[in-house]
């Protein structure tokens, strides 16, 4: 890994265009320490997952996504919860990610942080995550946690984040990983 | 609720063909005490749930599953465990029915078990099933707990249950559900 | 059950004397509904739970508090949040009664809430309990929730709870726990 | 840390004096690959965690154990599972070495298995340690995962493991876990 440039690939596990997730990850790439950048992958038109449809070859979005987390060099996840838990959209990403042969998540820098309109703004959603993430040796940054809560109040009509508060925990998680990351690469 | 005729929805959260936990799921049709049937529910048709697609007017698949749901006195969930947590299918199919108007697995009384190649047998993704439904007031039988761990070895080609011990444990299972179902009903 | 006169044993799971959680509770006992009553149990004085020390013969403390689970219709805890998980006090005496031959907590109507200075007010431990009572068969009420956090604002220097939406919350919370213990004796 | 000469402190969450968690233990001190050593805490003797008893002065017992934990270079924890999650004893002196303020846990490597005499071995409690964990920047091990179910039957009336398979996995996790060690403390 070129530590200089680090390729961060950011997944957002809702997917309505006006997503306050979205808009986050998107208020986070702005707010990323030098030497980092970020894409962010399209989940929305995997298929359910299914071993059928797997063995009959992988389809098109899957390749295409399974592509984007093999070249980055960390993953940075912003994810509203749905019943107390990740979204399904979220966990069908990350399901076809691990069932191909290299398991493309293994051994990534991960970073998890959830923007939600109740008021605790996601943490059942995030433990989930972290256990999810044991089981294929994904290594999530364990602090600071990050959760926005009442997120309608965050952030304009526009989807830009204009709450200080928010912006200064997100730049601390970001600078974090950014030491995470770099740690979890030197082996 | 008639307690001569308790109507039960099955959902099976794995989408393959040959899916073992759709057999087990057969397979407790047979085991069931009288005075209960089921039917099983369809939910790989249905779309990943995005909230612009639900304000654009509910998919017909999506229709179809809560009508079901609607009609059930109880549900009985056959779920795999995918990377330890629950099945992106399942977890779709139930973000679907918790967001209309009537939340249509709210005060329902719910079994859950589970069937998996691995030895444990799929506590993980159990554990986490509780967690869902509590945020949607449905009602998880406590115990009996079923965890079919070395599936493949306990079904024959056709698919059906061969185990001894496994029938048992399905059919503590529905004996312990059928009290339950009746307890919750009761108000 | 007595449903004009409910028995409601309250188990606070902070030790020390000026427990926001103790606090909380007493709160609670103020805001019950007609037809309730509550005793609060001490657990400070319970050894940690040691299967030798059990077979030895049941501690004078272990038995007075298994005897006032027993004497109580329901339970009512205020837990506070140890390192995102239950307090060693409250788990130890959750052991210690699930140990003796009628597990006292067996088929106890429960509900749980939590007080911390943190931001979130304790979700991480209540599902925890959530899981933990599922194990022993004791039914936790769904919701509603409460989360009372940066406790340490919304009481006075006489521990007197003075936030007034926390008031509103515990009351909402109490009604429902009186309908949930009196469908949970319905049988 | 002296790569040759790694020093590990295990803990055994249960505090009967023939626990099988403890033999487990002892087992794999016996299977650590070369240039590891293990020492075992004693935590029977800390009392309850109380604010009001560390306000007045650290006891003795948490005092030798904090020094036990920040002398060590790793901390291997077998710990059994009561009533679906960790227990009073374990997370206890967890809470005591997370409250002094080196906070001893912070950026360890930890490596957990459990032993129960139920089939599954005791993923509850696991997966609760990993969460706890987490709170206080402690570095769990992914995987391999130990689960030694039925446990009464693989040790024999003097504690000594008998067999295979158990002995198999307990290397296959100690040498993951070295490698794990020198991996975190890397930086």
């Amino acid at each position: 890994m070129d530590e200089s440039n680090i390729k961060v690939l950011g997944i957002c596990g809702s997917l309505r265009k006006k997503s306050l997730n979205m808009s986050a990850l998107r208020a986070a790439e702005e707010l990323m320490p030098q030497g980092m950048s970020m894409t962010v992958a399209e989940i929305g038109d995997l298929p359910l997952y299914n071993q059928d449809v797997f063995d009959a070859g992988l389809p098109e979005p899957v390749q295409r996504f399974c592509a984007q987390v093999r070249a980055a060099d960390a993953v940075l996840i912003a994810s509203p919860e749905y019943n107390f838990s990740v979204s399904a959209a979220l966990k069908n990403a990350i399901d076809w990610g691990s069932r191909v042969p290299d398991q493309v998540f293994f051994d990534k820098p991960i970073a998890v942080f959830s923007a939600t309109n109740g008021v605790l703004g996601g943490p059942r959603g995030q433990y989930e995550l972290r256990r999810i993430f044991t089981s294929i040796w994904g290594h999530v940054l364990p602090r600071p946690e990050v959760f926005i809560g009442n997120a309608n109040s965050k952030f304009d009509a526009e989807g830009r984040l204009i709450d200080e508060k928010t912006k200064e925990f997100l730049a601390a998680l970001l600078k974090g990983f950014k030491v995470w990351i770099i740690r979890m690469h030197h082996k």
